[in-house]
């Protein structure tokens, strides 16, 4: 049984405690939200965690990074060390996007150094072989697509991105509209080339009863992607993205009723006037499932430094209901990112995401800042240290200059605010 | 004359044509906005600007660069290089905030390199020169602080912060409630070390009609700083900092009535959930004033990262309509900033104020990311580094990995979801 399926039948799992545990919250009322839908457990049931992680209702806004090879570089040394960058940076999840070398080899080599939920978006596995095997995306099969789907799920994979909202009707309306970015999610793309070549319908949603029957028997969570998401602000919230949605939210109770978990992803670049009424209509048209955002990134202009775009509007998603961050980095719209860029982004999207949570009440949340807060108070550097979201760099960074008075800083030095105020209200 | 006495009477200053024609507005209505005090224009009438700026209601969201030094770390070469960074970095003003050295050389010298509105603390060099001259800052006498501020005048400041709400009630108010991090503004912290030592009413409130004479004298506009701004997400919003701005409220109106041009100073460390209701409560409490905000830092646990905290707190505060955005660097909280640092607290804080102004429907504002977004999808690379809020770093950044196919980034590589989708729907 998945997940879902236990907790309809009121059964809560070792993976619930753990969950509820690590939340500091009821396994019981864990377990209602997973049977409503609105919360899952991601969890290859072949391949249980060690590490299990709740998304959704409640629960602290989790993070996640992608990494991956691409046509470009592929290297599996440089995936294993981007894993354990993220590890040591904090994602709660990894989602493997290879689109280059031996996808199935960096895969695996990426599942033996995570142990927290691994994603990925098998569309591009099997795009990638139907070019190699018959010189074209457009030549992939439906049973191709579902063969892929099924590897991964055998390999360990927790959660899949599948693109099903990709449908004709909502690529009438798109091109109807006209857009100025058309379509830059790489599945989406994938599938409507495919889609206009061969006159069909998207495989991965007239056949979505295949889908789910491998999702059930692995308990693979189902992460209905947006291939039609906005690429850039001019593109925000239009018909094609919300007609998607609307399918999403359809698939999504299908997929509720037949014991598969579900979480449905979200833009892309969204202007911050509009960031929670795209929560809002996630809420609504997908039955309070799981909001996974990409972002949003809040403005077009800032290639580079794309990791605070997004944690502009990731923060204020997570803040109005979001529950699950996608990480974007610095290099987002120029190029795979280093290591680096991917400890940045990963910072960056905690950054937002606890911030989000202390706006919206997440049990706890604001002790880490108040803890933070009587440390600074107390010049207790060591405690700021061990607090801060990235220890090491703020300990490098502090021994770069020296005060005068020890326990100031050299913004203030001797005259630090916090110690005059000290001496004045104190003694 | 001051700008503000200008606009009452109904004549257009040719500071007000400059700014009315950068902003791409009609003079006449900049005028109106002038003269109701909801929009300001710092220029010291002594030593006109040659690049004035406006600062409030419709006008594109400002960004101030913190620069100047300490008494660690003081050195006029590298206040100068920051005042050039901050220039090309795009900074609309820059405020002097030296502590260290030879204060009123270093001053000289940053107006000397900007061209733009220079803004400064007065109370720091009047404290400092009576800790060297009596040995402590409860030495100092109110003719000191009004001596520094007619020098600071006669140097061609354009705006000054005078923390004129940190009174003796508010002061009460805040030991009563109690705080976690008490008082972290330096100026709010030199004047309480004042009051309290001698038993007597902060000077800058006290004897505001002084400060209101000197300050008609020159033009300089007040910004009205906020001593009791909480330095921790625990503090925010309490009874100390809304009893500070209902005064900040009261003294505008005083000001404005002299024909005084006003800012008020917000806070700090404020949840994303409680931005909204700040900028609100600054404009009903005084009046529709410019909102100058620091920040807000929306998480107290990320030093070293606060470029990110208060980029995401900036935007949703200019985004409800705050006026001003003072950056903060990385290195707030940790150190005065470096070169690197001062640059990307600009750019950070730009797109703030930039994804700010898309939202609240600033003129024009979303032209530039249409134009972004067009280069995106015509993989014009020559012109999106042209349109980068960050050309340098996108032309360096692009030349570290070549992909295979040219026009497109080694993220996709040859699966570029834009090339794919341009094949498939344009042919």
């Amino acid at each position: 049984m998945t997940q879902l399926e236990y907790a309809i039948k009121g059964k809560i799992t070792p993976q619930m405690e753990l969950v509820a545990d690590e939340e500091g919250i009821d396994a019981e009322s864990l377990m209602e939200d997973i049977a409503k839908g609105w919360t899952v457990i991601p969890c290859n049931k072949k391949h249980p965690l060690k590490h299990p992680i709740g998304i959704g209702k409640s629960l602290r806004t989790k993070v996640n990074s992608n990494i991956g090879s691409s046509s470009d570089i592929y290297d599996i040394q440089k995936e294993i060390e981007k894993a354990r960058i993220s590890k040591k940076a904090g994602a709660d999840t990894i989602m493997d996007l290879s689109t280059g070398g031996n996808i199935r080899e960096i895969r695996k080599a990426i599942r033996e150094n995570f142990d927290g939920p691994l994603g990925t978006v098998p569309i591009y596995e099997a795009a990638i072989e139907s070019v190699k095997e018959k010189g074209g995306i457009i030549f992939m099969t439906p049973e191709k697509i579902f063969d892929v789907i099924k590897r991964q799920a055998e390999d360990g994979v927790d959660f899949i991105t599948v693109h099903s909202g990709v449908t004709m009707d909502a690529l009438k309306s798109l091109q109807l509209e006209g857009r100025v970015t058309d379509i830059v999610s790489r599945g989406g793309a994938f599938l409507v080339t495919w889609m206009v070549a061969n006159t069909k319908e998207n495989p991965l949603y007239e056949h979505f009863d295949k889908l789910i029957e491998i999702a059930k028997e692995y308990d693979l969570t189902l992460s209905l992607g947006d291939g039609f998401r906005p690429g850039s602000i001019a593109d925000s919230t239009d018909r094609a993205q919300i007609c998607e949605l609307k399918t999403l939210g359809e698939l999504k109770e299908v997929a509720n009723k037949a014991g598969v978990q579900v979480m449905i992803e979200g833009p892309g670049h969204i202007p911050i006037n509009e960031v929670e009424a795209n929560v809002l209509l996630e809420k609504k048209l997908c039955d309070d499932a799981p909001f996974y955002v990409l972002g949003p990134i809040v403005t077009d202009i800032a290639p580079g430094y794309d990791e605070i775009t997004s944690a502009i509007g990731g923060a204020i998603a997570a803040c109005a209901g979001a529950d699950f961050l996608c990480y974007v980095t610095p290099s987002e719209h120029i190029g795979l990112p280093t290591n680096e860029e991917v400890k940045r982004g990963i910072i960056a999207t905690r950054i937002a995401a606890h911030a989000g949570d202390i706006a919206k009440g997440v049990r706890g949340a604001g002790l880490w800042d108040l803890e933070m807060s009587k440390a600074r108070k107390k010049l207790d550097w060591e405690k700021q240290i061990e607090l801060a979201i990235d220890p090491d760099l703020l300990k490098k960074r502090r021994s770069l200059q020296k005060p005068e008075v020890s326990d100031t800083c050299t913004m203030c030095g001797k005259y630090c605010a916090i110690k005059l105020v000290e001496e004045a209200l104190r003694k």
